[in-house]
């Protein structure tokens, strides 16, 4: 099959976990979280990063041209073998308007792309389009020029490849290419084919389009049915050179193909597939970590790559016999992922040198202030717990730093509960003009009474999607960290690249407390604190403005019941 | 490639959940947990269940022994298809005593089989059997010929196959045909290869090991490179007619390839594999949720077909204009899967007929105390929370059930913590003798405060290995699920099949309830009486001599800070 008598060739990687990963339900990201996101995407080496859907509304706008001026023009800190920045793609619909929101997005960076696409298959002209098939070419021509007057790098994708004709593809394909088109992406949009399907998809393609040979072939696979990894491959195998994929195979439904998987295994098995990408493996888990932070959306233990459990045994374990016994059972090494577990476990005696180095070490490069404030922060907890790990430390960075600006903040909290009944929690929070607010709630649990707590001072009518907590770190007096989803009742509804329905919009928060009533107080309020900001910035100040009317404000100090 | 032309055959599906995925790090089940998960996969319609590796321990042998006497020939419950009870496995190295035990353990079921294994890569020859090739063909005539001297069905499994030379292998393969072997399977045991490699080595198996037709061809595949799901069904194509696979691809490092994916593979791409199994997927749903709840073992919500998103919209929707849309996006349907929402909502005033009713209507027969017991349950909850769906049903009966013999018992917490500081947890149990406990303590939160007094009673030194917590249901007075996982300190270690090193034993705990604190509590009482009970089994009566030894046996009533 495919190019295997050619010489070491490169596969790019095109990352779209901020735009295909934070469409699927719960991933919302804020704009700063984005923007952290991309700079570890531009670390780990991507070659292109899908920054969002800039049409989808003024919010997500900014948030990509955000990405494009900072990211898009920042060459350092990339792996070597990269000295530009990376190409910085807008997704956009086959509307004009779509297509010059893009631009408008990503035109600052220094290698911008516009990414359109329309659907092709069958299925998708007839009950989402309604267009025929020559009404679905003569579009492509006319958005792929009118990107292509804009941007001299337009990509071209035929959504749902995978169950159109091939033939008909063939056609588009070849006219999107005249009509200026650098790269054809071939999606699996519903995960449906096997690796053999999809190879010879690839394969026909490469062989029967004219003009293929002068742009770059790319695939983007799902994985409902748990075939995106193997399908990516089958299709660099035929030919592609550039694979699209998130980090943790985030995505909607069983979501995309996962970097960590595609970049390993062309890495691992590099005599077999001969091909490299410019990924620098070892930030691997770092970056897994924060997606999964940041979007709440959890990673099992035996996922591939980046569980807690891929790997034969612990990192940092360097004893020689273990070693050589484990490589029979170990075709990667923890530390090529990185995977290093710290040798200089920090305390409370760890002056700010020392940990300002370890944290430098880590690939966080602070502010002053935010150094100030992380410090602080890590003192407090080196006073609960013994020893404090890496893990403690992104845990505690990631609450710290990356937190929306706070509307409401947690100024106190106060709880009892147990098996007696009637778990009570009391809530103090400041508010957006700095005054403080009081309430008491009993709820059937300690969370659902500080929840409600702070319902009745927030007043933001909302439902909670999903809550979980895991421990950062082994031991009893571990960290706690809770990952919240939320969604506004009659709140905003957000446009969906592929969707005609829009779908209500989520928000993820997170919080990290030795406390998990307190860490999931915390993660509360970063969701609420969102979805405030995100709702108010849409011309809708209605929230903020009810909020800002909210009879309670002034320092309402008076404890009420709110059950 | 392969079988295209033939006609619909049958693939058989070896579940070894209760083996290659038990022995995973944190997936440790009690002998409980194991019969209930083997009497699900028997109604799932599994057509052989590899019940364990009885060599393990007493307690190993004795849990499949239980297996295969009560599911081993019980064909009740079974789907349609299958008239006889599954086959029962048990896994032994190529030892003449493992091989007795495997026997010992399954001998009671109807459909007895043994599996045995040998490595034949390199690698694993030379670093860990330390056997030249010669050795390892004799050894593995002498063992097969001695288990089928025991055993009509006798399954042989050449380790480390996808690393191991072909002609060797074929070699290997026929000597094991010729000793009796009737199933031959060829494990990926490293998860190292690819599809187009995987299924090479199939089909040069199928067309060169004279014999090969009056076995069964079997393929078993893990997920180091994300590619089990494609090698397994690489495999399926080439000839191989069963597939070992687990519940939620649970097993070593990245695990095992998934039952789910494998059988949803075929059943949605039956024009292309022209193949059937046994399982009736409408039970998929619920498989999953046990299997994670008694390992602790986290779905993920982009897991294909199993995961909270895998469906692209919610179950339960039947708007005509809705479906036809999503029919675009859609290629299984969730009912197809088992994930029907409940339409009969039950609440507070459900009588304990509804109760009933909806239980056995999610496949639950419940004895009479049981059902008296979960009925108080479920007020109680009725109490607490407006509506009680499905998942709130299973949380609790998962809670109820299926806990370990109660050790230590939980009579009594009390907790009160937040920002101020000093979380303290008091925590009365009843013990082994009937005795009353109570102790309080400080933490760095309340779990650490309530775990710290446990362990002020309880007495055995153990490390909290994992801590998580989600919520149920939506709604913030969801019941919140928590799991632990502990390993005790100087105690059990457990033989593991494919090493040499023994490994220490880890205890994974469940509790329900919507106070999270409460719920953490159970979890971790859960965790430590399975700790007790195992550890006590094994002739160490250690750990339960010492407690009833312990100076605070008795009503200690005095409550002294542990901290």
């Amino acid at each position: 099959m495919g190019t295997e008598n050619q010489d070491m060739d490169n596969v790019n990687i095109f990352d779209t976990t901020l735009r295909d990963g934070e469409q699927s339900p719960g991933a919302t990201m804020t704009s700063a979280e984005k923007l952290e996101v991309a700079r570890a995407l531009s670390r780990l080496g991507v070659d292109i990063i899908e920054a969002g859907f800039p049409a989808a509304s003024p919010d997500d706008l900014n948030g990509v041209r955000r990405i494009a001026e900072e990211v898009g023009n920042a060459p350092r800190g990339r792996p070597s073998a990269s000295s530009q920045p990376p190409i910085i793609c807008g997704l956009s619909r086959a509307h004009r308007e779509d297509i010059d929101k893009a631009w408008e997005a990503v035109q600052s960076a220094a290698r911008p792309r516009i990414h359109t696409f329309l659907a092709t298959s069958e299925i998708h002209m007839k009950h989402k389009l309604r267009m025929d098939p020559e009404q679905v070419v003569e579009r492509v021509i006319e958005m792929v020029e009118h990107a292509r007057s804009l941007c001299e790098d337009v990509e071209f994708s035929p959504e749902d490849a995978g169950r159109s004709d091939p033939e008909f593809l063939y056609v588009v394909l070849e006219e999107a290419i005249k009509a200026g088109a650098t790269t054809l992406n071939i999606p699996d949009t519903v995960g449906y084919t096997t690796p053999g399907e999809f190879g010879s998809l690839i394969k026909g393609i490469a062989q029967k389009v004219p003009g293929i040979e002068d742009v770059t072939l790319s695939v983007h696979c799902h994985d409902d049915l748990g075939l995106a990894t193997a399908n990516t491959l089958a299709g660099i195998r035929a030919g592609a050179r550039q694979a699209e994929v998130t980090v943790n195979g985030i995505g909607e439904r069983a979501g995309n193909t996962s970097l960590e998987e595609v970049v390993m295994a062309l890495h691992t098995r590099r005599p077999i597939f001969r091909l490299a990408t410019g990924i620098d493996t070892t930030q691997i888990s770092r970056v897994s970590k924060l997606v999964s932070n940041y979007t709440g959306i959890v990673v099992p233990p035996n996922k591939a790559v980046v569980g807690a459990n891929a790997f034969a045994h612990e990192a940092g374990i360097h004893q020689d016999g273990m070693l050589k016994h484990e490589a029979t059972y170990e075709i990667m090494r923890p530390e090529t992922v990185g995977l290093t577990q710290s040798l200089l476990v920090l305390g409370k005696h760890s002056g700010r040198h020392a940990f300002r180095v370890r944290l430098s070490e880590l690939g966080y490069a602070l502010e002053e202030d935010e150094l100030a404030r992380a410090f602080d922060r890590f003192k407090a907890l080196a006073d609960k717990k013994k020893t404090i790990t890496d893990a403690d430390l992104e845990a505690l960075l990631a609450d710290e730093l990356y937190q929306p600006p706070e509307v409401f903040a947690l100024d106190g909290l106060q709880v009892a509960c147990g098996t007696m009944g009637m778990p009570t929690a009391t809530v103090r929070l400041r508010g957006p003009e700095g005054e403080e607010h009081v309430q008491a709630a009993v709820g059937t649990g300690p969370v659902d009474a500080a929840y409600k707590a702070i319902d009745a001072i927030v007043g933001v009518p909302n439902t909670l999607l999903e809550f979980s907590v895991h421990a950062v770190t082994e031991g009893i007096d571990a960290q706690g960290e809770v990952t919240v989803r939320v969604q506004s009742k009659g709140g905003l509804q957000t446009a969906h690249a592929l969707r005609e329905t829009p779908q209500p919009r989520t928000y993820g928060g997170y919080g990290a407390d030795t406390d998990i009533i307190v860490a999931s107080v915390k993660a509360y309020l970063s969701a609420l604190n969102k979805l405030l900001i995100s709702e108010g910035q849409d011309g809708q100040m209605r929230v903020l403005a009810q909020v800002g009317a909210a009879p309670d404000t002034g320092t309402a100090q008076d404890v009420q019941p709110a059950d």
